[in-house]
């Protein structure tokens, strides 16, 4: 196990880290944001910029194997890093093997078909990894804080999600669903240092401060999403996400034990290697 | 300028790689695959490393200003590295702003449009920096070599090409084109080390050597292609590529100087930060 240095319980982070409904629901309050589960920040950099190699050569080998993809489902509250998840943790990743979909409030145009629509327009190809910043979970999220559906509507998407979610696993999509977990306190130091650095200004929206009157109702659709929808084929994973580095660390883990449990080869195509060397040094 | 320390010239690099046409071609023969330009390897590699942030946040101020876009054509031999430079030239983009497009041999559909509909279908977002890993300039160069169009209809193409990519100027995207100029020696060598390490032969072809007897004609075809669409607006830049570690430096040199030169700025929203942080201090 590669993890053992890093992890105190000497268990993988996966193992760690995947969310353990109970009655349909994860107890979000009952894990600390600010957990590091005895890992030092030293160790967790170190590790995190000497697997960019590994990570890397995972990645060539699903790309030239060409079956199976990756898929990476990033959900949090605002502030919570996706993007940062994306720019430091999986910077590994070549960028010519990975797409990056965010998914914002739907279209008009979208709108008119069923929520998954423009979501399974966006499925890896095989040897891909495609990574969701934010997702059709929204659509038991938001539309479920903002009532923007009628209960028995966000209600039968538990389902319909989770069988959506089976079909790409059998397609060959390995998935891995990452809830990034901050506290209220936290977000409110990141919105204020945001106010504080006037090249951040672009990003900040009125709603970054509204939205924040719904945050027990937002963490308690969480709980609902993750634990109606974390299956064994699809986990969800609550990744601790006050602290950065932390964060960084434990997707970057996460993502190089799913595709190591994948047991990726290399094609062999039976080249012979001895005429092919022969007519390359014969040609002028 | 940030390259003078590296340029023995003291020039920009792009300005000392630019593409020179006469009389509508480029003198390939007289740009020497394996030039350094007086650089040294550490110099070069310990560059393209502290660069990685100042990529990133030109990046950043592209996609926050939202408005004008950077189209990056990457052409050369096979096994010229452009692969290598999408991995390792350009790795501090961030993967959330940049979109690869590998364009392989037409599929019949896209043959039934013109050369160029599959390529205008993927040009940038306002905001965004796309790589073509080969390009609408295949239609001039194997298309070329391998007569798989009249020759009046090939050289009516350099015209369209030309059109297409001063409108794509005008809208605001920066074209950056690249080809990786390596030896036929060069090319040879890497084919025999491909072959010598089995988890690469998956990539390898028959065609790999078979297309070495046309390289005269290629190098003829890129001459032309290079001089006929190496405008002011839509530089070519000859990229000596026998030597990886020149070429990451050279390409990722040429992407910051252009990106420099399009004078990004963050949008400046006026935000009411003091009302802003009051209320946010307030909210329970």
């Amino acid at each position: 196990m590669p993890d053992t240095e890093g992890n105190a319980k000497g268990r993988s982070v996966r193992a760690t880290l995947t969310a353990r409904p109970r009655r349909g629901r994860v107890n979000l309050a009952a894990i600390d944001p600010s957990e590091t589960h005895g890992i030092k920040r030293y160790q967790a950099d170190e590790r995190l910029l000497a697997d960019e190699e590994h990570i890397m050569s995972l990645q060539e080998c699903l790309h030239a194997e060409g079956k199976r993809s990756v898929l990476i489902v990033l959900q949090g509250m605002d502030t919570s890093g996706k993007d940062g998840t994306v720019r430091y943790a999986l910077r590994g990743l070549n960028p010519q093997g990975v797409r990056i979909v965010s998914f914002k409030a739907p279209t008009p145009s979208e709108r008119r078909h069923d929520f998954l629509w423009r979501i399974k327009r966006q499925a890896p190809r095989a040897g891909e990894i495609v990574i969701f910043n934010r997702s059709h979970y929204e659509d038991v999220l938001i539309a479920k804080v903002r009532e923007l559906a009628p209960p028995r509507v966000i209600e039968a998407r538990y389902g319909i999600i989770n069988r959506f979610e089976a079909d790409l696993f059998k397609h060959g999509t390995r998935l891995v669903k990452l809830f990034l977990h901050i506290s209220e306190e936290e977000q409110r130091a990141r919105l204020l240092a945001r106010l504080g650095e006037p090249t951040k200004h672009w990003k900040f929206s009125g709603n970054d401060i509204s939205e924040r009157r719904y945050w027990d109702d937002y963490q308690s659709a969480y709980a609902a999403a993750i634990g109606r929808c974390s299956t064994e084929d699809a986990p969800w994973y609550v990744i601790p996400a006050n602290r950065k580095w932390y964060r960084n660390w434990a997707v970057s883990q996460i993502l190089i034990e799913t595709m190591e449990d994948m047991k990726l080869t290399y094609p062999n195509p039976h080249l012979d290697v001895r005429a092919l060397k022969k007519s390359l040094k014969a040609a002028a």
